[in-house]
């Protein structure tokens, strides 16, 4: 099922699958916390192509490979290479291929995964492509909503922040639109959710500016960092900075078991007083990063 | 004892935590060496945060964790990172916290590796913030003496060079002092021990700006770099720079079993002459760094 | 008879050690595919001393010992590390040989390979310096050939392009024609093998400047790339950029079972096209790279 997979789109991932992948993910926890000990991948490669940095995917996959006794190789930083002497991306991967079992790919352009997967005999990650996909920040998303509240079906999930521009938080809607969830989507209004988005999804989600307006009805918050290097235009940039400060104070409207959740990093949109209330979730979310990896590592290199 | 404990400081460490630390190391040599094989740390993953360069720290860390069958993930350099998106260090510290099973940090900034410690469940063990500790560099140093010497206490040590800049020395002479030692401080009147740090010693120190009046005497010739990067004024630097050498002519008239220390890089402050001499133990020194962190880190792991 | 051997230059390995470094490396093949687990270098440490960046053949040294249970320390471009503190390279060396149990050295200065070896304990294998040489490099080469044919003697091959100022190209001219394989020099006039390389040849090698010459008689083509930066005089390299361009028309008047080889990577010398012909091998050529650096490294490590 999963035995030489490339991971490039999350849309490709059926929800059987991803049952599949969570199951595994959850064998992988104690391995995670060293509190069991896997070779499971001793023996395997694994190169870590990162033409953009980003040091928190890198060291998540490092560490899942690590994890199960497998190497890791590759580059954090293009700029640090040779691989600036004019050859094809499609040669550079080939090249890679001969030296590895598994390729795990960040680059700045749109579509490179998928290139990388046609070429590369061996399966390949797509860790962020541009604007296009990053479809395992998406699986340890779902991973952290499925395994507080077992299912996904029926939760009221909010989306806050940059949905316009930022690029997960359209893979997370789709998805999670498709597995039933109800969707509250608040941002300004310059930063809306794009329409194309909206018309693929399952069920109409409400959309609005203010967050109080819809808090006390949300299981999950999912909060999302509104990035300058995003906005074409400075202006449009300031006029939304710092919209949205999630506080202790407000939370206090939220219900008792709802969890707040973000891809980090964060700057200034969750307060950090909010880590120690009953609500936080995304520090234990980047943990989850660690055994879905694992799982993923496990399922596509076929030793599971 | 050591299990979980950050390693931040070398006043924490009381001299029989140090015996235990000098024991294990001991044990650790010829695994380091590779006459013998250890998976002691299998499955366990070091981060290794290097927020300014230090290449013989790294490696020397990563050496130590290899040795013991464990992994390593981080970064040498931060600007090959995305840590620059304005996320604190409490937040990066938390970030990895969740992808490994122990931290090392060096940071330019006094004060880091203690907030790092703060933040983190896991051990963190400083290698070095700034013009505060590097206890891990105080404890190779003595390790190197007291393996040579057997004992700490009576010996005659010298320390010449930058006693007011140097970051090391100050700790080193603060646990010879402490453990018994003689100590001899060598240094223009420029780059004279600071008299805070003289003020907490044991017993008060021999103070002198000529090598030739105490060499005769000393067991231990401890060297330093005078580092012209520690110094506000340029003019200051050129009075200084290139006061000491340190020749086979010079080590003449010190005692037959007298050694020669050095943290390295040296400049030209030990002529490479010295490294054929029975006086010189830099290169020693800098091996044992391998065992000490092994030590270090299979305690703090409490897999000892 | 390789325990503890550096390798710095080819003209010091027989063609019975060849032998046997081939025989080994045949071994490693299907650990090398992940096909069968080793362990054999679990506990040892690779030193990865990269002065300036080569990441293909960085990223196939730290393969090659991942694939054997082994780990690797060390930097991928000087500048992010902190040796540029004025140490001299024979201290640097020094140093890391504490730190690990064999050192690779690719160092922009010819005859730095040798320096590293005379001050280092440990063994040190030559990844390039400068214009000097670069023997895994050509070892794999050889390896290709004659896991192709079987055989070397008798071989017609051609080699074509900048024969001049291309490294790699003359120590695999070197020793193809020790061997006793014919030897087809294919380049501009401007870029003709150096007089100096060809009066140490065994026998006489045909010179031409056309390929369509000799094209109809070689069993192995090997092509390299003109590299502009080689040139002192920019006008030069416009002279004779892209003069050669080998494609699938080109190829139709070459021998069934002849082989187009490239040490990669190419720019625009070898089409596309070619790689889905059963001429190309470049990048199984890369591959064999993983096995025969596996073979040299647990040969110098004496595990074998």
């Amino acid at each position: 099922m999963f035995r030489g997979r490339d991971i490039v789109s999350i849309k490709e991932i059926t929800p059987k699958e991803m049952d599949k992948i969570f199951e595994v993910a959850e064998e992988m926890i104690p391995i995670a916390q060293s509190a069991e000990r896997s070779s499971l991948l001793q023996g395997y490669v694994l190169a870590n192509l990162f033409f953009e940095p980003s040091t928190r995917t890198r060291l998540s996959f490092e560490s899942a490979m690590s994890k199960l006794g497998g190497h890791v190789i590759g580059f954090a930083n293009p700029s640090a290479t040779s691989l600036a002497k004019g050859e094809t991306l499609a040669d550079t991967i080939r090249m890679v291929d001969e030296y590895s079992d598994v390729i795990v790919i960040r680059h700045p352009y749109e579509g490179s995964a998928r290139l990388a997967a046609d070429f590369a005999k061996h399966p390949v990650i797509n860790a962020g492509d541009g604007a296009g996909q990053h479809p395992t920040q998406t699986l340890l998303d779902l991973f952290t909503v499925k395994r507080e509240f077992g299912h996904i079906k029926d939760l009221n999930v909010g989306l806050i922040g940059d949905l316009k521009y930022g690029r997960t938080v359209h893979s997370l809607t789709y998805v999670l639109s498709n597995l039933g969830a109800n969707l509250y989507l608040i941002s300004p209004s310059l930063l809306r959710m794009p329409k194309h988005i909206i018309r693929e999804l399952k069920t109409k989600p409400l959309e609005t500016e203010k967050i109080e307006n819809v808090l006390p009805e949300l299981d999950v918050l999912y909060v999302t960092r509104i990035q300058k290097e995003r906005f074409p235009d400075p202006n449009e940039y300031r006029k939304v900075a710092g919209i949205y400060r999630i506080t202790p104070k407000l939370l206090e409207n939220a219900k008792r078991h709802a969890i707040v959740m973000h891809p980090l990093p964060r700057v200034d949109e969750i307060s950090p007083e909010v880590d120690a209330t009953p609500h936080a979730r995304y520090f234990l979310q980047a943990f989850y990063g660690v055994p879905v990896r694992m799982a993923l590592l496990a399922l596509v290199l076929g030793v599971i």
